[in-house]
């Protein structure tokens, strides 16, 4: 039969990429691709401890949960929370299934038919693809090393009315970048003046290199709890496959959110959310998370010392965090072509052009240097330099 | 702030019955009202021992996993599918957390604003929920206990050209009707000649009493597995904490399921769908849901001999399965009423005016009977017919 899709299906579109990533799935193929932790230091057997712990607790932790999710571990994330006037509760927390959802729920609870949310250049191209689906107008605002650019900023919300900005300024997926502590207080003074709301992607900011951490959350900022929307994650920092993140917020929104979640999936795995209550409460996750920070930082200083050694001219920042590196080509480059080169010589990547909003740079790639090795980091990075050697003499 | 919502948070409104039930929330309240198993007989053991197989399997068992869901558990739940002209693969076949958000990706794939969704009466309330959160106009076709009304169903398809039909004939929600076969074939030709899709839900078809398993599902009588969308669960069979479901159909159409799945959670618990593969291949399920189907069917006797002996004339069908028993009261009884009684008694249950898409009728309640044991039911329908008396003489 003749299949009558919804009109936003086709903003998902096939994506070519995805298509080439795809081939590298279960081959020989090194991927910087996805944005994978390092297998080898999930705590496998404490996460095995943690479910029998939960699951020896009875029967009723198999029974349903909570759509807001598991309670005590939702108090556990509100702990560590910067107290301020207005004091977060029960009500202020939602259980989802990763951060993946608390943008798709913050879509859902906001975004009618062609209203603007605005996002920095470039973005993580999932949120993207949640924004599209609820069909939102996404407008990008420009953007450098510190954050979003704050008169682009206050002109795009007068011009547009955005019902939010999508921002995430640890470590953001793709740049790595951190914002200033300037323009953090500055976005909140613009979107508190404005009565706009900020959504706040956090699932990297645990991951800081040389003892640094990043600077306070926009959340942390804003005093009264009442234009920023926080949501992280447990995938990074314990392991991605129990799917646990969370959205913290003014409890109206929580609330609306809450109500969306249990019309499209009732809640998220509770026997996950069980078992991270209790590895948490026996684990020391602060040790794990240091030597996470440890390996990482060595895992990028690997494969930057590579593309010194490349025979093209190639820029990037050093991160001081996170799972990416964000790598500029000369200009007339299109990282698109050269994936093929790269798929070839049995290494992967993200092409930039993915992340834009609008106007995609096509010189650009991400490069995830959390997820192999320092031997495979290498591996991948000799052939890489080979693609791109294919590249530029296929090029002149 | 002032909060502008998406106008469609309005249509899933602050439930007065919401509000009344979670008062019965960790009381000494015995709740017919929720759809949940009988905990003493969900596998503990058993589940504690598959997710120790799953983690011991190596840290691969803790990574991100694929949106469509595990492969071995996708190839387990297509194994005993009917083999049909047109052979299902992977590719027909989606894992989602639970049905609820098989039926929540449907209609994200295909209701634009106003579409007309046509479903039975009375029908699952949170599947209207659902459709209404896409705004949706749904549609009630006349149904009796045999299922939709052949008749309405061909004017309604005929006057409203609906994106889908949602049904639910296996002891259906709340109604516990077993479609009979002719209506099966029927709704199927109808919908195959005006090509209309089928969403069909079926998490209750394996919980059949007396040995007497319902008539195939329409999805298997669909010889070009072309119209019928079929999603059921391990939710009512296995366990609802690991909120596992699944939905097949049309390649084309799982594919746009996916590609919005992956915008709006990445995928589902990896580790639970891990852990269920190994708790199916490790587990005898066909015995286990033989025991649930003995002691469910005492328990509706249990229960339907109490309703015998209420003070007021109620009718009831004996349901053949599902868990729940749909009671119908005097016509001028308001059941929300009656709730405020019964919850003052410590019992509740979900009136029956929650579950029409249109023109609610007040007189009848849906009770769960797999929940509570034997002793447990007795004291609640003894609650149950104090309240009623209550009501009735507060009535007159």
């Amino acid at each position: 039969m003749e299949i009558a899709f919804r009109k936003q299906i086709a903003s998902l579109g096939t994506s070519s990429v995805r298509e080439i990533l795809k081939l590298t799935q279960n081959s020989s193929t090194i991927s910087f691709a996805g944005g994978l932790p390092a297998e080898e230091f999930l705590p496998v057997e404490m996460i095995g401890k943690a479910f029998e712990s939960a699951i020896n607790s009875g029967p009723k932790s198999l029974q349903y949960g909570l759509t807001e999710g598991y309670s005590p571990l939702r108090q556990y994330i509100l702990e560590p929370m910067p107290k301020k006037g207005n004091q977060l509760t029960l009500d202020n927390i939602l259980l989802t299934t990763g951060s993946q959802q608390s943008i798709d729920l913050m879509a859902r609870t906001f975004i009618d038919d062609h209203d603007v949310i605005l996002v920095e250049t470039p973005t993580y191209l999932a949120a993207l693809k949640a924004f599209h689906l609820q069909n939102a107008r996404v407008i990008p605002v420009d953007s450098d090393e510190f954050g979003m650019d704050i008169e682009d900023l206050r002109n795009k919300v007068d011009q547009y009315n955005p019902k939010f900005i999508y921002v995430n300024p640890n470590f953001s997926n793709p740049t790595g970048r951190v914002w200033s502590l300037d323009r953090r207080t500055s976005v909140l003074d613009i979107c508190r003046s404005n009565d706009v709301l900020i959504l706040e992607d956090d699932p990297y900011g645990e991951l800081f290199f040389h003892n640094k951490a990043p600077y306070p959350a926009i959340f942390s900022l804003d005093d009264e709890n009442s234009h920023v929307i926080y949501t992280s994650t447990f995938s990074k920092i314990v392991a991605p496959a129990l799917r646990t993140g969370w959205v913290i917020g003014d409890s109206r929104i929580i609330d609306a959110m809450k109500r969306i979640k249990q019309a499209s999936d009732l809640h998220s795995s509770s026997i996950d959310q069980q078992a991270l209550y209790h590895l948490l409460t026996d684990f020391d996750l602060e040790a794990h998370i240091k030597k996470l920070r440890v390996e990482y930082e060595n895992r990028v200083h690997v494969m930057t010392e590579l593309l010194d050694q490349f025979h093209v001219p190639v820029k990037w920042t050093m991160p001081e965090g996170g799972m990416f590196l964000w790598v500029e080509l000369p200009e007339e480059w299109n990282t698109e072509k050269l994936l093929n080169h790269a798929v070839q010589q049995g290494v992967a990547f993200v092409p930039g052009a993915e992340f834009y909003a609008e106007s995609p740079q096509k010189n650009f790639l991400r490069l995830n240097f959390s997820y192999n090795d320092e031997e495979k980091i290498k591996l991948g990075m000799r052939r890489l330099m080979i693609a791109a050697d294919a590249y530029k003499s296929q090029k002149h």
